[in-house]
């Protein structure tokens, strides 16, 4: 035993958090140690009330500290267009873009038959139900664009064509301010196939 | 405000940790809702336990939950020869090699003339004032190999030096495992001045 034992339960809750090696952790908790307290007790606080008063939105699913999430309850935006992600991560970064005034559909997760997740495990029910129980008339499937993203999206669109709601995906490419020469194959493949005239 | 609340002042909190940007915070701070409930509550508390259990040995100044530190607490180590060091962290990654058996004495800091740290802001008088009482072979400067630590090292061996205390620095050269073609020609210069007979 190196450390004195206050500091070495700090080690250990710091080296639970993704990311973070021993090293990291024993910096960070001597940092702690500097800090000045009140911003060590704030900090403890904020652990304690994020983990105790968020929860999921009822409707959609994304992070709230409410019953529904600041989104769902704003009616200002066009409840005709749903767009469907996998986290509550991916709202922020849409939100961020300012760009989409829908609202969202937090799946939490993607459908992977290797790790035993079928739609049942994820909030596709919910969004199936909502679809049914309002007018909308496009949901934009924006999963990661991975195997299983894509494989949830696909699942998605059929599920949903008989109803005749429009399902679209959003665009494979290369990402702006990339270089075409270090762009790998999959990805220059996707961005021929959707070309479009200018 | 993208985010509820609760989860942006846990933001902050991450944001304020040395090394951890915006996107590490959110990344933490989202990690920190999925854990599960007793996890964050002892980190919650590590955290403020750490802040507020812990002081500086009144000795030597190393961390510790007592008014005395572990390793000043232990008679079977060698009093008569202190290992002087910059921070509690090196005093971790002395202990750690499990070579050493003498006491040693935390500076907290190095001389820097340009930040205005003299020997005075550092814990330079406690280190006389404790060699002055007991009896002390061998100071082992242990500072960091760098402008400020090198001033240390130096100004504290002429302090010592009057009193017939033998003042020893560290070695400098090559690290172990280290490859001579990268190292850099300060180092190099260090580990040819310093070579010794086999």
């Amino acid at each position: 035993m190196y450390y004195p034992e206050p500091i070495s339960k700090l080690i250990d809750s710091f080296t639970k958090l993704p990311g973070i090696g021993p090293k990291t952790a024993v910096r960070l908790a001597f940092f702690v140690i500097d800090m000045n307290d009140d911003d060590v007790v704030d900090f403890a606080k904020a652990l304690v009330s994020a983990k105790r008063e968020l929860s999921h939105c009822a409707i959609c699913g994304h992070i709230t500290d409410q019953e529904t999430c600041s989104i769902c309850q704003d009616h200002t935006r066009d409840e005709s267009i749903i767009c469907v992600v996998e986290d509550s991560k991916d709202v922020i970064a849409m939100e961020k873009m300012r760009e989409f005034n829908g609202k969202y559909h937090v799946l939490h997760g993607s459908i992977s038959p290797m790790d035993g997740i079928g739609p049942e495990d994820i909030n596709v029910p919910s969004l199936i139900q909502r679809l049914k129980e309002n007018d909308v008339k496009e949901i934009i499937l924006a999963t990661n664009p991975n195997i299983e993203g894509e494989a949830t999206a696909m699942y998605i669109s059929r599920l949903v064509k008989p109803s005749g709601i429009k399902a679209t995906r959003i665009a494979h490419g290369l990402p702006v301010g990339g270089d075409l020469e270090y762009a790998d194959e999959v990805t220059l493949a996707k961005s021929l196939e959707g070309r479009r005239e200018l």
